[in-house]
C-alpha cells in the first residue's frame, strides 16, 4: 500500500526450482492525495484506501491465495491519523496491514537490487509516491539507507502546477532536492554503479527504450543514461500533467506526478555523478517475497544471480535439465578449445552467454514443437532475465533463435549492437548448434569432443559414452556448416 | 516412409485431453530417385533409406519412444524389389515396416482431413512424391478414392528437365494429369469443397502466405485460390530447378520438384472446376496417430473439430477449465442478451469465435502473467487451429489480445480483413473483457448477467451465487468502457 498506488501481487513458487508473478491487480489509489497540514490522511483518498483494501482481501479469499502479507509504507506510515485507517481496514476486511519502517522499507528494496542485478559495490535509488529511499551497498550488503520526503506524488503536490510547469518551478524541485541529498553524508560525488528500481524508474525506462530501435523487451537491465532522463523531463515538461500519457511507455495514471520523480531522479543521478543507472524490475514487493523465498539463506540473497535466472527460467517451462545441461557441457567445451587452439577470440562474457542459452535453447517447446527455436527466443525476450543487461538478452535470445537453422539475422540488436556482433553470434550458434546435434538423441551418449585443428582444418572426435552414435554423428554432420562459416575452416567429425 | 523424404514424428498425448508433435526429424531421402524400367528401387538410394532408418530406429531407442510405428508407402509398395530393402532394415535396425495399401494411405489422408477441417460433403486432394490421392467424402465418410502415379518426384523426373522448362513441356505435364484425371469418373466438373493436404502443397501454401500481409501464421486453414496457384507456377517455371528455394516459403529440398506437384494440382483443380482448396497441415502421419488417439471411436473421428482443437490447446497450456468456462457461459450470456436487445446484429460465426477466444484468453499465462494478453494471442497465431480459417485464427487471436485492455487495432488483420471489423472486434471485446472481470475472482461467484436497454442505455445486473461481489462489480465498473464505446451506449452495472 504505497502513496501512489495499491498493488496486489501474486506468486507462485517451488522451492529450489523456480519461481514466477502469476496474477497482479494495480489501483490508483493515492492515498496521500492532498494530505493535511501535519500529513493526516482525508476522508476520500481513505474512503478509496478502505475500498481497494477491501477487494483485494475478497480477492485473496476467492483465490485461495495460501499466504497473505499487507504491507504498507511512507504515506500511511507517516499520517498521524493512520490507526483510524489500519483499524477501519482490520475490521472491514480481516486484512492485518503491517505497517513497515523507512529501514525495512530500504532493506526490501536493497533485497530486490542484490537479488536482480549483480550489483556487489554501489549505490541504489528507489522512488515512490511519498519517499525516495537512497542506497550504498558494499560486498552486496547494504551498508547505509536513508528515505527523504521526495516521492513523485509529494514532490507534485508540493511544487509543480498542473499546467506545463515554468523553468523556475522546474529549478525549485530541483534545488530543493539537491537540498535534502545535501544531508546524506555517503552520496557520492563522483558515481559509481547505480541500480534503480520502483514504479517511477520503470516508467521511465520503458518510455525510453520504446523511443529506440530494439526487440520488444522488459526493461530489466535497461541502462538508463543521465542524458535519457534530461530528454524525457524536457519532454514531460512540454505537456500539461493530463496529457503526459501521451508519451509512449508511460502509464496513464503515474502521468500527472511522473514529472517530480523524474526531477529528483535526474537531481540525485547529478549530485552523485551519475552518468547512467541501470534499471530492475524488481521492487518492494519482490524484496518481500525473496525474504520468503530464500528464508532458509541469512541474508536472503541468490549466490548468483545470473545463474538462478536463467535456470529459473528453464525450470518454468520444465525443460529436461540433462539434455540441456550436457548441451551446454558440449558446447563450453568446444568453445574452449576452439579458443585454445587460436581459432577465435572470444572471452568469458561470450561464454556466459554460450551457457546460458544452452540452458535455455529449447524452452520453446512449451509452446510447439515447430518452430520452437522462434518460441524460445520469444520467451527469452519477455522474461527480464536478471543480471542481464537487454543486450546480452538479445544475444541470448539470438542464440536460441538460431540453435537450429539458418544464418543469424543480427539486425534486430538494433540500437544495442556492437562491432564484430555478427560474427560473434555466428560462431556461438555454430557451436550450440553442433553441440545440440551430437546431443540430437538427448541421452548423452556423446559425452566429449574432442577438438584439433590441423592444416587450418577443424576435426571434431566424438568420444562415445554407450550405444549406437549414427543418430549424433549423422546430425551433427549435416549441421556443422554455420561453424565452418563462422570460422571460415573445414569441420571434420571423425567416427567416434 | 515416402517417396520424397522419411520423416520421423513424435506425438505426445493425454487421452480425451490434449496432444501435440513433440519432436521431428525430417530427411530428403528420396528413395524413387531414378527408379529403373520396373519401378526397381536403386542401389544409392536404397543405401540411403537405410541409413535413415538406422538413424530413426537409434533415435527412438535412445528417446524413449513408447510406440513405433513404421509405415512405407507408394514408392516402396510399388517397387518389385522392396522386400530387399526392408529385410534389410529389419535385420539391421530392427524396425519391422508396414508397407501400406494405395486405399490405407487414403483412408489416413482422409482421416487426416476430416478430423482437422470442418468438411461434411466434399472433396480431398494429397499430393505425394510417387503418388497423388484424390478422394470423395459425403457426410464426413470416405465414399471413393484414388490413387494416381502423379506425385512430385514421379512428375519431374518423367517430364520436366533441371534448367528452366519450355511452355510445351509444361503442357505436357497438364496433358497427362488430365489424361490421368479422365479415368476418375467421380471428380467433379463442377467443383465443390475441396481439401489439400501433403508437404508439396503444405509448401505451395505457405509461399503465398509470405506474399500476403498478413500476421505470421501457420499454413492450417489457409485458402489457396486457383489463381494463386498459377502465379506460382509462373514464378517456379521462371527459375532453373536448383534456384526454386529462392522463393521464399519453398524448402530447399524440395524445390527442385515442387513444380510438378504444382502443375498436378493446378490441373486437378481446373478439371474439378475448383476455384480454391482450403489447406491443412494434417496428413498421413496425423492419419496414422488420429487412428491411435481415437481408437475408441468408430470411425475415429472427433465429435466437433473446432471445438477439440480449442480445447486441446487450452489444455496444451493447463488454463483453468472453471474459470475460462465460466468466462464462456457470461460472454455468450451477454452476447445473446445484447443481440434479443437489438444492441447488435452479429450472429453465430461470431459467437463461436467469441466463445473459442473465452476458452483460450488466458494461456498466455504459461508464459508469463505480465502481458499474459500478448502471449496469449502469440500462441494462437501459432497454433494452426483445427477447423478455423486464417482469418478466423486472426480474429480469435486479436480478441484474446484485447481482453484486458486498450483499443483494439484490428491493422494486423492485413488481406484477411472485411469491412466492419473494427466494430466486430471492439463488440467482442468488451463482452469477454467485461465478462472477465465479472469472473475476476476466479469463483464463478457472479453466476449470470440480466440484461436490460432501458432509455438507450445497456444495464446489466449481476447475479451473485454466493460471498461478496465487491470484486467483481468493482472490476468491471472499470472495464465497461470498451463496450459502452462498441456500442454507443452508456453501460451501467447494477448491485448484484
Amino acid at each position: 500500500m504505497g502513496s501512489n498506488s495499491f498493488r496486489l501481487v501474486v506468486y507462485g513458487f517451488e522451492k529450489g526450482s523456480w519461481w514466477a508473478l502469476t496474477d497482479e491487480i494495480r489501483e490508483a489509489v493515492r492515498v496521500s492525495e492532498g494530505l493535511g497540514a501535519e500529513g493526516e490522511l482525508q476522508a476520500e483518498p481513505m474512503d478509496r484506501a478502505m475500498h481497494t483494501a477491501a477487494v483485494y482481501a475478497a480477492f485473496c479469499e476467492a483465490s485461495g491465495i495460501d499466504e497473505v502479507d499487507a504491507v504498507a509504507t511512507s504515506a500511511i506510515r507517516e499520517a498521524p491519523n493512520r490507526d483510524d485507517l489500519l483499524k477501519a481496514i482490520k475490521k472491514e476486511t480481516g486484512l492485518k496491514v503491517r505497517v513497515i519502517s523507512g529501514e525495512d522499507e530500504a532493506r526490501y528494496g536493497w533485497l530486490a537490487m542484490v537479488n536482480s542485478t549483480t550489483v556487489e559495490d554501489g549505490y541504489g535509488v528507489e522512488i515512490g509516491g511519498g519517499s525516495a529511499q537512497l542506497m550504498r551497498i558494499e560486498g552486496r550488503e547494504l551498508e547505509d539507507t536513508c528515505s527523504l520526503p521526495l516521492g513523485s506524488v509529494r514532490l507534485t503536490e508540493a511544487f509543480l502546477p498542473s499546467g506545463k510547469p515554468s523553468n523556475k518551478e522546474l529549478k525549485a524541485v530541483r534545488r530543493h532536492v539537491a537540498d535534502e541529498l545535501e544531508e546524506v553524508d555517503w552520496w557520492p560525488r563522483k558515481g559509481g554503479r547505480l541500480i534503480g528500481i520502483g514504479g517511477t524508474i520503470r516508467n521511465l525506462a520503458a518510455a525510453t527504450l520504446k523511443q529506440l530501435d530494439t526487440p520488444d523487451i522488459d526493461v530489466q537491465g535497461f541502462v538508463l543514461t543521465r542524458d535519457a532522463v534530461e530528454d524525457l523531463i524536457e519532454e514531460l515538461a512540454d505537456k500539461r500533467a493530463s496529457k503526459r500519457d501521451s508519451i509512449p511507455g508511460t502509464k496513464p495514471d503515474r502521468s500527472d506526478v511522473i514529472l517530480g520523480g523524474t526531477l529528483a531522479l535526474a537531481t540525485m543521478m547529478d549530485e552523485g555523478g551519475f552518468k547512467e543507472m541501470e534499471v530492475s524490475e524488481a521492487g518492494l514487493r519482490e524484496g518481500i517475497f525473496f525474504e520468503c523465498l530464500l528464508e532458509d539463506s541469512d541474508p536472503p540473497l541468490f549466490d548468483d544471480v545470473r545463474r538462478e535466472s536463467v535456470v529459473n527460467l528453464a525450470h518454468r517451462y520444465r525443460t529436461d535439465d540433462k539434455h540441456v545441461g550436457h548441451v551446454a557441457k558440449l558446447s563450453l567445451e568446444l568453445f574452449d578449445s576452439l579458443g585454445e587452439a587460436g581459432v577465435h577470440d572470444l572471452g568469458d562474457d561470450e561464454r556466459e552467454l554460450l551457457w546460458a542459452a544452452c540452458e535455455l535453447h529449447d524452452i520453446g517447446v512449451a509452446i510447439d514443437y515447430d518452430d520452437h527455436h522462434h518460441h524460445s527466443a520469444y520467451l527469452i525476450l519477455n522474461s527480464g532475465l536478471a543480471g542481464y543487461t537487454s543486450r546480452e538478452q538479445v544475444i541470448i535470445a539470438l542464440l536460441a533463435r538460431y540453435h537450429r537453422k539458418g544464418d543469424p539475422d543480427v539486425s534486430s540488436l538494433g540500437d544495442l549492437a556492437k562491432k564484430g556482433d555478427k560474427g560473434r553470434v555466428r560462431l556461438l550458434s555454430g557451436i550450440i548448434r553442433l553441440a545440440e546435434q551430437l546431443e540430437r538423441s538427448r541421452d548423452q551418449s556423446v559425452k566429449a569432443v574432442e577438438v584439433s585443428v590441423p592444416d587450418g582444418k577443424v576435426v571434431l572426435r566424438p568420444k562415445i559414452r554407450r550405444g549406437d552414435p549414427c543418430v549424433s554423428l549423422w546430425s551433427a554432420r549435416r549441421n556443422s556448416g554455420l561453424l565452418a562459416a563462422a570460422v571460415d575452416r573445414e569441420v571434420e567429425i571423425d567416427e567416434g
